[in-house]
């Protein structure tokens, strides 16, 4: 079997007899002294931390990173010990960190739980998702949270670790995790193995990282919030991030129990979701009362207590602001016996929504079919100058006008291939744009398309487009200018 | 009839002939040459708005404050030019703008609209209010906008005002009121009058006014967002503005219509509001998960992104927050013929019923009936450091324990009488603390209340006391120490 790397689309045969460790020991060996840390889980986090950890200018750390040898994952592995780094960043310093990691040779990935067991500190970074039910019209019913991989990966990590390591589960979990799941089942297994359970450290620390330009720095260089299931596991989490974060700018908080940091992370993306959820009522108001909610948003945004709220625009994407609202209500309902949070699971329904209404409001402007229509989406990304695709709101859109069978072409500075959908992307401004468009859609708020006199140009040169902007990232000028052959709609805002 | 300060219980007669000629003319001849501005309304906003404006270090002002002369109002007339501030405040600079406005003879107050007929710039401070139907236990179910008392306010002004003069609403307003309701009427009375329409200038700028330590600063020393009904409205309204905010350091933004700054004045109380009902769920789930939401919310707030969530509590109050959103959820089914705002209406509701999740709360510590029990309630404000009961959430609680029937004894640094429910209140904190008392509730968060160790230590002679914690004054190490005898219980978190 082969797993083919979504990087250089490179194949790489997975292994037929599953035994790493001689490559571990070797690694080992030339890495005598140093710290070993074991991150498990390759994905947008672990890849980073990973070269985080192995760039640390406190502690010298020996790092290695584990993933699944199946055909998604292996060719991660695969990739870090071919000298390919498997996340494409627009971050100078991911491709700086990933160099240096092969210059000192303190980095290798494999698959073989056998790297648990010499590990001083193992960091989990693996994915635990919520399967969501929706109606065709991306209408959130009702979902699950499927807790078996997440708990496989502890288990595993349960088997293989020393008795005295520390566990430092990264994972945004549903609250109670840590301490109702992750230490039942590392105490189970060290107990199986007959070692002491009572030395093992285990820590709850939540990242914030960021994919795009600030990669690295959403990690060394941001606040962190940590705890641990004693005394003894909470200094040592502390330890250990004194080491990889500039605490000195970004100092760290402390809260009392893993519920406190568990909920602390669900918290803030659910705060987030909810006034993303919030500003769609009022966008449709605007609208209505002719008012520019973008203007109203920055005249409210002075003052400090209302620096937060959102503007209005498209839908959610990305993996955290689309899920962690539902782990959390799932979280209180499940693992404490208690009501939803009926709040929090209202705002992901009313945000994974908003893809439609943008869709219908699209839709309304045409009297006839939209079948012989050429689209044009400007941006596919979910958020502005990264190139990430998962859970974007664009995808909604897109799979929504598609329906209607009309020609949709694709631009987005930061991707060539939509995995997800499976089809090009073009990252030539120019490629598509002529006279067999009739809509062009702005629909990730790229600095690409901000103030883009070229652009404008161009489209002012076309004939008889309807040009809607999902998330104001026109100006009154070039509004005015293309409304002179145009007709441009912006979602949260009257006609001009 | 006689009209009864609130401030010093002095009493007013009201004149049985309602003419206060002669009192403005000899006040315009005694300021010659300054140009006139008119204050409709001499409430919280009104009357300060009032001494700002007779202050302006820009421009002389002669400054006529107009209110009814009714047995409500009339004392705030009779008072101001008696002498006596009717607004007590916290704020020393209210005392020495009104001083200014007394050695420079600049400020007066009268109930005759003529004075409309003399002004330059009459600014409308009058109240908008909403009448809210809540079943007994404060559970919102349906309002009412009653438009009346403020398009009164604006007919006087249209029957006396001239027809170059600058009208500027600072009222909250729903969102197309200006537009829709005042310009129709002031353009009528001015036809009428056979003045020419064109020439009246009207503009919304709405007051971000805060009672309390920095209540001239809210006005001068602050951000404000202005628009007109045409460009020679908003260029009036800028030019007025510049002369009593510091635009240097607090710079204007103009919007492009009424509907624009209307709508930002409702979207960021509403905001406000529905961020305070996010945090209920989350309370509930904190406690129920030994998690000190506080805590949570301190680390959350460390990113700039995430400022703005906000803390635990036992309610809303205040005469904007309660009542905004409903004015915008109005606005848009009944002038724009849409649909309400649910999220907006459900935050109101939410929070009108959070003095009441309190009160379960305390019920539910007992087994026994409250009857014989005396409560001892720890601040009356709605808000910490002020003396402002308007629709505080401690008179619910306060209602709903007294149906139980119990003592309840008050007390407030900064009130020493509750008009609402016509008790007093004691500002000196030892007065009841004694083994009468069975329960100390902390409902509101005054400055006094946090880390005051004469109280701790007051509270530790006591015995059997439970004590609530409404808003989180108490600190872990205060809670412990009260905890050896007591039994402490804070909203939103867990025991320690």
């Amino acid at each position: 079997m082969k797993s083919t790397s979504s990087i250089n689309n490179k194949e790489y045969p997975i292994p037929s007899i599953l035994d790493d460790k001689k490559n571990i020991d070797s690694f080992i060996q030339s890495n005598k002294d140093k710290k070993i840390v074991v991150v498990q889980g390759l994905g947008f986090v672990g890849a980073v931390m990973s070269i985080v950890c192995a760039n640390s200018m406190v502690q010298e750390y020996a790092v290695i990173g584990v993933d699944l040898p199946n055909k998604d994952t292996y060719w991660k592995i695969a990739s870090i010990n071919d000298g390919i780094f498997p996340v494409i960043s627009s971050d100078n310093k991911v491709d700086e960190f990933f160099k240096n990691t092969i210059s000192k040779n303190n980095f290798i990935a494999t698959y073989d739980p056998y790297a648990y067991s010499l590990a001083d500190i193992i960091i989990v970074d693996i994915n635990l998702d919520v399967k969501k039910h929706s109606s065709s019209l991306n209408d959130l019913e009702d979902f699950e949270v499927d807790l078996g991989p997440f708990k496989k990966g502890i288990e595993v990590i349960s088997k293989n670790c020393k008795e005295d390591s520390l566990i430092l589960i990264e994972t945004t979990v549903p609250p109670g995790t840590t301490e109702k799941i992750v230490k039942p089942i590392i105490k189970d297994g060290l107990g199986r193995r007959d070692l002491a359970k009572e030395k093992i450290k285990i820590g709850h620390s939540y990242e914030r990282v960021m994919p795009g330009p600030n990669y690295i720095d959403s990690i060394i260089n941001f606040y962190r919030v940590y705890s641990g299931i004693n005394e003894e596991s909470s200094n040592a989490v502390e330890l250990f991030l004194k080491t990889i974060v500039t605490t000195d700018d970004y100092p760290l908080t402390r809260l009392s129990n893993t519920n406190a940091t568990e909920m602390a992370k669900v918290l803030e993306n659910s705060f987030r979701a909810m006034n993303i959820a919030f500003i769609v009522e009022w966008s449709r108001f605007a609208e209505e009362a002719n008012v520019n909610l973008y203007d109203v948003v920055n005249a409210i945004r002075m003052r400090p207590t209302h620096k937060n709220i959102m503007f209005p625009g498209i839908g959610v994407g990305g993996y955290c602001l689309t899920k962690d609202p539902l782990l959390a209500s799932w979280s209180r309902k499940n693992l404490f016996n208690s009501e939803k949070l009926a709040s929090s699971e209202h705002a992901v329904k009313v945000n994974d929504k908003m893809p439609y209404d943008c869709f219908t409001f699209i839709k309304s402007q045409y009297k006839e079919t939209l079948e012989d229509k050429t689209f044009l989406l400007f941006g596919v990304s979910y958020a502005p100058d990264i190139g990430d695709t998962r859970y974007t709101p664009v995808e909604w859109l897109y799979r929504f006008i598609l329906e209607e069978k009309p020609k949709i072409l694709l631009h987005d500075p930061f991707l060539s291939y939509w995995d997800e959908m499976n089809i090009s992307i073009s990252s030539d401004i120019n490629e598509y744009l002529s006279n067999q468009i009739d809509c062009v859609i702005f629909s990730t708020g790229h600095t690409e398309y901000r103030n883009n006199s070229m652009l404008i140009k161009k489209l002012q040169s076309l004939d008889n487009l309807f040009i809607i902007d999902t998330i104001g990232v026109l100006n009154d000028r070039e509004i005015l200018s293309l409304n002179e052959k145009h007709i441009v709609k912006v979602l949260g805002r009257g006609d001009i």
